[in-house]
């Protein structure tokens, strides 16, 4: 049997919260990871693959943080874990908030 | 001589950093704070007006934190303070990023 991936929690759409969502976008690195995301798009990236200046454990505590406030998707793909901007929900729910984050100038 | 109010310190629309105004933007009361400022509009209320479940230290804490993250003006009229949420610097630099949060449910 192959490496097993387990599949992470995450919150439904409308369990996700307004301020949890802030928070989580509120600190630089998840701001770039956020950013990189956009830039990348529906398929998604690997989460080692964006490049961070923080440890592997920083690293996944951002992530963990971002896929808990519902910002950002976790999936198994093959032994990979790949992760996705949770777009649609985030622009369903509070319209105009992305867009106005990814305007900012860095 | 008349009591004198003294006049904060604000940021400039240049200096106001993404990251400072969605980490004051991810507090419940802030939050609440943010949304009675929005339905007030452009003549702005006295400090102590809204109405939060909190201790007069605690919304001054809070109030500063707006202030100094460039979300909300504080001005002296008479001998009062009066805050407005600072919403064409805002609406400029992450344009639909407030109207995004405001739609979210409370």
């Amino acid at each position: 049997m192959g490496r097993m991936v387990e599949v992470l929690p995450h919150p439904a759409r409308e369990e996700i919260k307004i301020d949890e969502v802030l928070h989580a976008l509120a600190d630089p690195v998840r701001l770039h990871i956020v950013r990189e995301l956009a830039r990348i798009g529906p398929e998604g990236v690997a989460c080692g693959a964006i490049e961070l200046p923080v440890t592997k454990s920083t690293r996944t505590h951002h992530l963990r943080i971002l896929r808990e406030a519902g910002v950002t998707r976790m999936q198994p793909e093959g032994t990979a874990r790949i992760t996705t901007l949770r777009r649609e929900d985030l622009d369903t729910l509070y319209p105009g908030l992305l867009d106005g984050i990814l305007a900012a100038r860095q």
